[in-house]
């Protein structure tokens, strides 16, 4: 299989998501428990105020802050109870000048009061208490729509909901939101020497792992991959699969066998159905990946080699679905921050990614500002499997590139 | 509702986890999809070897190392082509002194050769190969059981499965693995001024919104909670709801209702039926949380506020539902490193968890080593979601601390 010249990953990755318009999936409404993690796909803004009365946020009495402005532990201001507010409940009475209401956390404020003092800074006296300090007005109350005010646009569209999004939409009574339908992705594994791995290898032959890593790494990113199977290397049959797949999917996922001639089988199935935009990337693992699309939809294909496959999808599959689905990023988490254990180096014609093992450093042994982690490089080959379970993250390396033990990489955990 | 001492929050998790066992939940076999994310209950040990045989990493010819020894462009060593090995089938021919089979990537390499030479740096001729340079014994060559040999330890109990790590278990044709029970979470909420969020509040009443971003928070851990709804602020009630989901369930999450009396009622329901080992955290916003302990199952009380039960959330039921499934880290990633943009301060006798919005400094405004992120701390009471909502993460300061504007802090992201 020819590669020709090898692109830049970003070029390559560029060249793919202009394609593919951001948020073309569509939408579908879901229920709020459900969408907790999925990407709104249009704006929600508030119908309502939050919160919907001027709430105490203190267990205490609700006055006039002007009435209190002289108290202290000496010399206390001692003011008439005018009531109690029930939790729960409309407030039900008025404070005059020279009057408290006791009110609960929670408790809607009186009207006539405009601060609440805590109970801890008062004293019974009788039918009257005593305020050993003064409050500001607005003092331990959480004032009506001070949270959100109708019309306010609350959370914008592209917006991945987390915990609390959602308990601000409850707050609001919306318990349906319109999101962005997720990616479908169906996963197909090609190679004359691949069987499915639920099968005992003939002598030549080995499991499909790379699905089941796919898969799994579909699944950690809340995604449910659909498994094709193991295809050999008829060119017709694997066209028929993926054509099918090209109309139930968006995102089809081929991880090629790794003999020149199963990739030019899957390179000319992938070409008779899609328009390959690049094709023969500069990273080491992954140089023989092959993006195409067709009719707004991807088709990937990934290395053979299980390490290399799984860096694809890392960099180039993994982009690909958080763009479809649209999400905008307010910022993105760097790299974490390590010394590097040992000597790594990249081709001079790629780019490369290198397996690291991390290791905490102790707090005493390290400078100021020094990495809190050493990253000890691993020896791998992109067929063995092995050295990425050891593995906790990888650092990319420039073309070309040489760092020694002890210079700061940055590592991107396998964790995220 | 008396607290008392205020217990710091280490302290209040040790005494929390040190009465639950990490990994007392059970276990149980699933199949491999669904594993991925899960925690190994039992140590998964090869029965087989990886590779299955010798197989060449390239597209080449096998061949007898010492034979090409002396190659170079300037003056190829011809070899005999012997035959050629087909992918996954048996190599099923002999190379000998003198001879080398054309091999493609993945195939077996025939008895007789001990390395692969790329077909890159190779000539035909004929029915002859020139071979343009030496390769090393080994070279280009995934030797048989050099990834994983019969009877290795290749992911031990306690280890949370990624990508790879099933990769590798597909790979030895591990389809069902044995792990670690998730934990079965249930959330109740209290307090009567909080209806159910499908409901419109009547004056003095809000939505029940830390349901939902408990639930919601659950599910980003890859749990399902179960919602059991909201309870007035009667004992008796919450004690039989309580019983019942102590009896269902591993955690049982109650967020108070916020005035003295439910949280008097809530606590006392507790009391009942577990025996409480911290209540009363030094912890700003979360200070009214409480944990017991019955029969092995825990029960939390959150704040009612919906910041303050986020917060609890994040720093003890977050740590306790992991210690619950037993999974060890090998490191655990450190916060994100920021220059605030204005002061914070802690109170005097609580820690403090300030939620702040991160913004990614442009490369060239900041020294070689400074932080890539600028944390502005978001004026924010408990009582009010939507801070929350526009923060990406939290600092924590120490009881006392204040930090002015261009300090370095440490940031929990709100997406790890």
């Amino acid at each position: 299989m020819a590669v020709g010249e090898l692109i830049p990953l970003e070029e390559a990755l560029e060249r793919l998501l202009a394609e593919l318009p951001a948020g073309s999936l569509g939408s579908e409404a879901v229920g709020l428990e459900a969408a907790a993690g999925r990407v709104l796909a249009e704006p929600v803004t508030a119908e309502e105020e939050l919160p919907p009365f001027d709430r105490s946020t203190m267990d205490g009495y609700a006055v006039r802050a002007a009435d209190v402005a002289a108290a202290t532990e000496e010399r206390p201001v001692r003011l008439r109870l005018a009531g109690e507010v029930r939790i729960g409940e409309p407030a039900g009475l008025r404070v005059e000048a020279g009057e408290a209401a006791a009110v609960p956390t929670g408790g809607a404020l009186p009207a006539g009061a405009d601060a609440v003092v805590p109970v801890e800074w008062t004293r019974p006296a009788g039918e009257r208490v005593d305020f050993l300090r003064p409050v500001e007005p607005g003092e331990n109350v959480a004032a009506r729509a001070s949270d959100v005010r109708p019309g306010q646009l609350v959370l914008p569209a592209g917006h991945r909901l987390r915990p609390q999004d959602c308990g601000l939409l409850a707050a609001l009574g919306r318990l349906r939101v319109q999101v962005v339908r997720r990616p479908r992705v169906a996963v197909l594994a090609t190679g004359n020497e691949v069987v499915p791995a639920d099968r005992r290898p003939a002598p030549g032959q080995i499991r499909d792992a790379n699905s089941w890593s796919l898969l799994a790494a579909l699944r950690a990113g809340g995604l449910r991959g659909e498994y094709l199977g193991v295809s050999g290397d008829d060119e017709e049959a694997i066209r028929q699969l993926l054509a099918s797949a090209l109309a139930r999917f968006d995102v089809v996922l081929v991880s090629g066998g790794s003999s020149v001639g199963d990739r030019d089988v899957t390179q000319r199935a992938v070409e008779s159905l899609a328009r390959v935009v690049a094709h023969g990337i500069a990273i080491k693992p992954g140089k023989p990946a092959l993006l195409g699309v067709s009719a707004g939809k991807a088709v990937v294909g990934l290395p053979g080699h299980p390490v290399s496959a799984l860096t694809i999808y890392r960099l180039l599959v993994r982009p690909l679905l958080q763009h479809l689905e649209g999400a905008r990023p307010d910022w993105s988490r760097p790299g974490l921050r390590a010394r590097l254990a040992g000597p790594v180096r990249a081709p001079a014609e790629r780019d490369a990614m290198v397996s690291v093992r991390l290791r905490r450093l102790a707090p005493g042994g390290r400078a100021e500002g020094a990495p809190a982690f050493e990253a000890e490089p691993l020896r791998t080959s992109s067929a063995h499997l092995s050295s990425l379970v050891l593995a906790d993250g990888m650092i990319r390396l420039a073309r070309g590139a040489r760092l020694e033990a002890g210079q700061e990489v940055e590592v991107l955990p396998f964790d995220d």
